[in-house]
């Protein structure tokens, strides 16, 4: 469906990460779209969930096979650029979570 | 800052709960919301995020410091009642992964 990432057998690494765009983020859509389209071509890409409210306030949630590949991606050189942009320009705080899934549901009708 | 959970010291665990509202979730909102403060009362809540867009599909992470923690909550009566309503009523689909949280930062100036 639209907008998740497939349920997989677990465990795989999920990257938990909450930020508060600053109220003027010109050009941050598309640097999340271009972040997005980027994280989907790495090796050991899994999926990603993302949502956004009108306040600012975002959760991205990216899935990996193990935590080699969700290292590489934070390396990727344009990805290193957005982290960089992120932190001087787009967020006034974000957090992240490097967590191992151990359980994964879904439902209404597969729980 | 508003909106976030506490970065405390790993491990913990981490409830990462993502769904799609359908068209007509009247009373949602206060289904949610009094369910935020019911998790808040519970031994072992840690904190809690949540965005939604406008597209209705919503991230919710909350935070335990053990699973015993967060399978007490998933007991409780009155969340019972809110999973139920949540099944039948409010979500098209949903996913929800229970992960063991290793790393956590935060910044811009903390990382």
């Amino acid at each position: 469906m639209n907008g998740f990432s497939p349920v997989l057998q677990p465990p795989y690494y999920a990257v938990i990460f909450t930020a508060q765009l600053v109220p003027d983020a010109t050009g941050y859509d598309e640097m999340a779209a271009k972040m997005a389209d980027l994280a989907a071509q790495q090796p050991g890409y899994l999926g990603v969930e993302s949502a956004r409210g009108d306040d600012g306030l975002g959760i991205t949630v990216s899935y990996w096979v193990d935590e080699a590949a969700l290292k590489n991606w934070k390396q990727v050189n344009a990805h290193l650029l957005a982290q960089e942009l992120g932190k001087t320009r787009f967020y006034s705080h974000y957090t992240l979570r490097v967590a191992k899934v151990g359980r994964a549901y879904d439902g209404p009708e597969g729980r």
